[in-house]
């Protein structure tokens, strides 16, 4: 059951290092004190490998990238993969321009990644399809999920890593297995950072589960979901976005493995 | 009526592009979704054109600038320009030094900007005035209506563009036709952002209303001034600055074109 | 008493230069609104010195500093030795990288710093004990108070300031006197930033009594912690540490003398 990989988060309490956008750092940081993990942040090239050695994974966003970021997350992935430590990759807008689809080809090539974290547009640019980006905080509806599917399974089997494709119905997949997964809320779409968050989130699954980063993966997809729905719930009227994007913070904080394994939906295709 | 511009905004759903401070960028982007648009930050040099050019609308705002920050606002703001897209200036903290004026300077100069929208003392250093600046989050207060008005007709007719001044009384005016809006609560003031946020609001209301740059400007002011409004009116006992804030931004996630209409207060001179 | 510090801070209601982190730099602003102070934040080094002049008090993060950070903070720093405004060094996670040690160590060297605020971890690093650092949310437990406070001392004695440590019991002292301080509560240690926040405090206090150094940060922590459970006592069930992030700045924002002449728990020794 997922469940069991929360509490071997929370038990593990792994520090993690995110090169992340600037937008959503702060809610990055404190979902990650919620599950359990700790957070430490730095983007400086000189400093990023260093920083990378006193942890035990890393998550890598493209948001808000510079043009020398990309030699920071090659030296502190480098370092992690010296060191064994998973490597998540969110591809945030890769569409959007050369700069950072540049960066993320670079970063796929070099690293070792465990897990790239993105939406459907996100996703099948580094798949190599044509598809018209619109913005960071929203993909296309109405493709099948079979169609969803394929995409992440075959951009799995490319890079020889975990995909998970969130959007709709989320998928992750390592190109053999594959979960879809039925939780989260339309709403968390108005929220932003909810993906950069999850990614984190992913990161630190990997990191206290290193052996097993499609169950990690798929725990944190669930987890995320879930925090989504328990927050909704919690919403009195007139509450929108805003105290939205901090019920999910808290909903994550309470979250045991008991009930991740209650509220998690997902079907193993 | 105001409202029709906000209902506008939600069909039209414009994606903003915000090259906006590190201290207010998280509000900001929430505030952007919760009003219909959706943002996307990117202030890197050899990124910003290459953003603008999926957006619909450029908000320019000088907090936390850099010295290269001017080379991506002037890059965004020319691929605006070419594409018709509106772009607005938060000149943040002008007075503060002579990085900020300078970068001003040449942003007005080289760009076509539809509105700037700032407090009393930015405007007034942008409309060549010596004032003492306090800080990004306070104005001075005392001026008369009169004054105020004035000081934002002489800029909007210097730069050709709407001036949106906000503080005790919030004046919106094309330098012919003036908006004075009685919307808002001194507590806004301490909540950081505030002005940011507006003008990211702004941004949105005249990317989906590029013909009527006064109106839209005007109905943004309005709307941010009554989700404060409606934001205070749910402070329970305890609540602070701080929930103001989230409760701000979800008072735009409600908001629709009839509240606005009923809520909106304003003449115009 | 304490409290009157905090009186004389809304009293004065000074301007605070702060270089530091995005990560938890919404939250640094909010919480110096919310004390009745007011924030700007500049990093660019061409920039620095001249925002500093505008301000009353400086404080310097190293969370998420740039190899070029250092050239800001000299410059600011300089020129608010030369105004005589106080200035407030947060090493944050100093232990992590020479980079931050080197800065540290050159901020202290060549500036008058009026209070280095960090935790155990961070304050062992200055005082030239080998530690391993654990992130920058986290300290190290099981030290005996004694020991604690020897650190400090010594630290304190060595650059000839104030040094706050703050974890399961929080120091301050200049080495001659010292404030044990039993403020806080466990919770917040998983909010990301609370250590950054009141860092800022304490540049806010001291910003207000530059001539009352101890006093002055002993107020800030006692606030800090007193703020920390007012906040606690009001979370409902299902709340988090995203939560208790807001209600701590709420917290901040309707404390007035009184009420910290009450709630402040403390020795000196």
């Amino acid at each position: 059951m997922l469940g069991s990989y929360l509490d071997r988060l929370r038990e593990t309490a792994p520090l993690v290092h995110c090169i992340t956008n600037y937008v959503t750092a702060n809610d990055v940081a404190n979902l990650l004190l919620a599950c359990g993990a700790s957070p430490i942040l730095s983007d400086e090239p000189s400093d990023a490998a260093e920083v990378t050695a006193c942890t035990r994974g890393l998550c890598l966003n493209l948001g808000t990238m510079k043009s020398w970021s990309v030699d920071s997350m090659l030296a502190a992935g480098e370092e992690a993969a010296r060191l064994g430590h998973p490597i998540l990759l969110d591809p945030v807008g890769v569409g959007a321009s050369s700069l950072r689809r540049t960066a993320a080809g670079l970063l796929l090539d070099r690293l070792p990644v465990a897990c790239i974290r993105g939406n459907l547009s996100e996703i099948a640019v580094l798949a190599g399809l044509d598809v018209e980006s619109r913005g960071v905080d929203t993909g296309r509806g109405g493709q099948s999920t079979e169609t969803v599917c394929t995409l992440a399974r075959e951009l799995a089997k490319a890079r020889g890593c975990v995909v998970a494709l969130t959007g709709q119905t989320d998928v992750v997949t390592d190109g053999d297995r594959t979960y879809l997964i039925g939780n989260g809320c339309p709403e968390m779409g108005r929220v932003t950072g909810a993906g950069c968050q999850l990614s984190a989130l992913a990161a630190a699954f990997l990191a206290a589960s290193p052996g097993a980063s499609l169950e990690a993966a798929a725990a944190a997809v669930c987890a995320m979901g879930l925090a989504g729905e328990i927050a909704l719930a919690r919403q009195a009227p007139g509450d929108g976005n805003a105290t939205l994007r901090c019920r999910i913070i808290d909903a994550v904080y309470h979250m045991d493995g008991h009930t991740l394994n209650k509220g998690a939906r997902y079907e193993i295709r």
